[in-house]
């Protein structure tokens, strides 16, 4: 290391920042955590943050091993027919988790967040301003007000979240061996019930 | 204790069943298990398990501390209208766990059923047999199979399930604090359409 606690760029680097951020989101909640601070942690330059990830919900996607974008996910679900919402965000879950290592990770973000108050908080925050604002903004609409449509976002979510401690947790019959055609068919128009109605 | 190994009535031997019960649940899960085999481990007369529990249902009830009979409760529901199967089940679910202390007795099991593999085979045994058997049972249709009243009933569990992770655990905005109306009004159409098409 440097005598200034710089890093040079590279690999080490990239992992320095994520363990910061780690650190930090912990520490602050998702919120409350700046890019800045965690460049401060990291002892790095902030601009090496914005180079590596881009920006926050990018550098939150690698502290939890996402290893998708959920903003350019959702976005492409959303420019998609508004009648087909439904079912695009059911095959869209299910493409990002429906894996071996998918379930891994599906799993230990649940279990982490249903253990650890730190975990639970930065979880809520980041889905609360990275996914769902941008699912019930684009998908408002007249005569619902905003705290209904964060019950019905909720609800969603709550339903594909269930749908996976059913099929890869308790590994229930039915919905641990369903193909993603038939969970679409039955799942795609609760969500468009709740999402679009 | 006496030469025999046998215990005297009361709430020591209620208590020494429970353990026992966990016990063989934990090693055997919840289908292999006997109430003969309790009561062995539990080193009292079969007919004590009898007298005060009932039947198995009932011991593993009081094992994982339901403090409700999951039979007579959807016994109930089934007993009414068709037409209002999901929301009663909704209302059903809200009035077990939704307390302080019902919160947290769900959380312990689902923390439970997700972090020990044998806690999840029992819960799994238990609700296929004595929660999702009944159900299936009672709303069987002609035109639907056996697989797909399977795949019904496991989207139904996983939508409240994931209501009360979003609810208690992640206390997300509008799920968190909508009462048992709106949560009924929400839900109850989508175990209604799962359960009873």
């Amino acid at each position: 290391m440097s005598p200034r606690g710089r890093r040079p760029g590279g690999g080490d680097t990239r992992a320095a920042i994520i363990t910061a951020a780690r650190t930090e989101f912990a520490a602050q909640g998702y919120d409350a955590t700046s890019l800045r601070a965690i460049a401060r942690t990291a002892g790095v330059d902030p601009a090496l943050v914005h180079h590596y990830f881009g920006g926050k919900p990018e550098v939150f996607a690698a502290v939890v091993d996402l290893r998708v974008d959920p903003a350019a996910l959702i976005a492409r679900v959303l420019a998609g027919p508004r009648e087909q919402v439904g079912e695009a965000l059911v095959r869209t879950f299910l493409m990002v988790w429906d894996s071996e290592e998918g379930r891994e990770r599906f799993l230990a973000l649940v279990r982490s967040a249903m253990s650890h108050d730190e975990a639970t908080r930065m979880l809520r925050e980041f889905l609360i301003h990275e996914v769902f604002g941008r699912v019930t903004a684009a998908l408002a609409h007249e005569g619902v007000d905003r705290e209904e449509l964060q019950l019905r976002a909720g609800l969603a979510a709550g339903q594909m979240v269930g749908m996976a401690i059913m099929r890869y947790v308790l590994r229930f019959p039915g919905v641990a061996d369903a193909t993603h055609d038939e969970l679409a068919a039955m799942l795609g128009p609760t969500l468009q019930r709740y999402l679009a109605p």
